[in-house]
């Protein structure tokens, strides 16, 4: 049999998993990234990671074929190299000849939003579906587009910058520098603006009784007042659920996936934001929905998404 | 030597070219569509142009390895089937197994933008550069994108629908039923409308000796009135640009492609256009233009673009 490691390289901790041919894990891991230290430090740690879980499973170092890399930045998967990442206050880092030293297989590196997006394509998701997009609504909105299975990132990897599509020219300030961007609407950061806002202007509010305190909004407290029948929090969700529809039609116009997939803390709402999201990108798609349908569905694999498609990066291109 | 003919099919004119592996038009020709007739009709007759070109060129039908038709509409070209032309009034016409029937060799279909986009990026302005994306401004905004120098159609060829991607949210009204579209914003109808829109505002603008009547207004008024110094359409044209430039960095932000080739009459402005066009991409590209730079040019085939892609997608698929 052959295992793959994958890695979800994080600002705080490094996660590893074994995986075999079919994307189950085996055996998985984490320790702390050390974020600061020489890279050579933490490629170090990651290489022992890997060996480490490989001996705990008892799987012989020799039947681990590749290993994958998610990390956070810009990541040149063609060359193996982290071009720039702030978390990890990396440049140039050539990650995958550094741990190739250790490990003596091939090592490969992408985004780690783009192995989340492979990962659920392969074990997750969009399983059964040979296309698919992957949108992450976080802090920021990030993803990654699967066409035939294998992860589309454009020349020299710095594509598939999905939050980074404007829906509304001169809009929200976003802060890539554009006006409007998706991200700057349909991130989770966004909808906890768009829910002080709203609060900000109605005193009278439930959202004050679910949440006396501006500070502690969350991507939830809309939601939950939507649900406690509160006018004003129905508002800021229509809304939110309105501009993610036109940024996820944009995506499904251009590339007429076979599924978009959600991620990320919002879509913990479940049909409360999924049915209202699915109506209003199906009216949207161009052509309709009868000819060439795209499934709007949520992530399945969780924390595990990464690791996992870091390790089906290593399996398809070593 | 092996040769390939590329049919473009339009409501008016069939037209069709002979090329060879590299790209060369060994001759051309064209007859009308005769739309509105049965399509076996149609076909018989474009397959009798095939036949009759090679004949004219001295090749042998022998020597024909393939054929390729841009189609409007919705072209499945997995199943050689139009799905939906309104153009020509098709529905589900299998339009590859009818050819076939005459031309003795395999027949490949894909949409009329497409087989433009893949002309170009073929032997035409995008030649050197594996991934681009093609752009035409005319009527509506079409386009075509082309991933290591192969298009790519989306599910069932239904995606690639650059036009109808939202860039301005609750926006002007577009002809697909949504809101803001990037078609209602660069096409050279918007423009044109945009044109209008300034002069019914300003009466004492110079638009009005250019252009005594508003019926009379083209793609080229707002630029000539720029030329001859007018405020009113210098506004015209910075705000159609800064659109289109909208919409040209979204589709780069995704694809990350090498270039971006714009298509259409607008084009025909040259530098006016281009100078600043380029200047507001670039600033608007994630992460500025220093890792991947996307270079932004002009089509250089003109009407022959969507016979060379239909040519060339034949070569690629048989």
């Amino acid at each position: 049999m052959n295992y793959y490691a994958g890695i979800d390289l994080g600002g705080t901790f490094v996660k590893c998993g074994i995986i075999d041919e079919v994307g189950n894990i085996l055996i998985k891991g984490k320790i702390p990234t050390g974020a600061g230290r020489p890279y050579a430090e933490i490629a170090a740690d990651m290489a022992r990671l890997v060996t480490d879980l490989a001996e705990r499973a008892g799987i012989s170092p020799a039947d681990i074929k590749a290993a994958g890399v998610g990390s956070p930045g810009i990541a040149d998967s063609k060359n193996g190299v982290i071009v720039y990442s702030c978390n990890l206050n990396w440049d140039k880092v050539p990650l995958s000849k550094e741990m190739q030293k250790h490990l003596g297989v091939p090592v490969f590196v992408t985004n780690d939003a783009n192995a989340a997006a492979l990962g659920e394509s392969f074990a997750g998701a969009a399983k059964n579906y040979p296309s698919s997009i992957f949108i992450t609504l976080g802090t920021g909105v990030g993803g990654g587009i699967i066409l035939d299975g294998v992860l589309f990132e454009g020349n020299r990897s710095a594509g598939a910058e999905i939050g980074h599509m404007v829906i509304r020219a001169g809009g929200e300030k976003c802060a890539c520098g554009r006006r409007g961007c998706f991200e700057a609407y349909a991130s989770a950061t966004a909808l906890i603006r768009q829910t002080k806002r709203a609060m900000d202007k109605d005193r009278a509010s439930q959202l004050w009784k679910i949440c006396p305190n501006l500070e502690d909004v969350d991507g939830k407290t809309a939601f939950d007042g939507l649900r406690a029948g509160d006018k004003t929090a129905e508002k800021v969700v229509k809304n939110y659920i309105s501009y993610l529809a036109e940024g996820i039609a944009n995506l499904a116009n251009i590339f007429r996936p076979n599924a978009v997939v959600l991620g990320g803390g919002v879509c913990a709402e479940g049909d409360t934001l999924l049915v209202p999201l699915r109506r209003k990108v199906n009216r949207l798609l161009y052509g309709g929905t009868k000819y060439a349908p795209v499934v709007l569905t949520v992530a399945t694999l969780g924390n595990d998404a990464g690791l996992v498609g870091a390790a089906r990066f290593a399996m398809q291109n070593c």
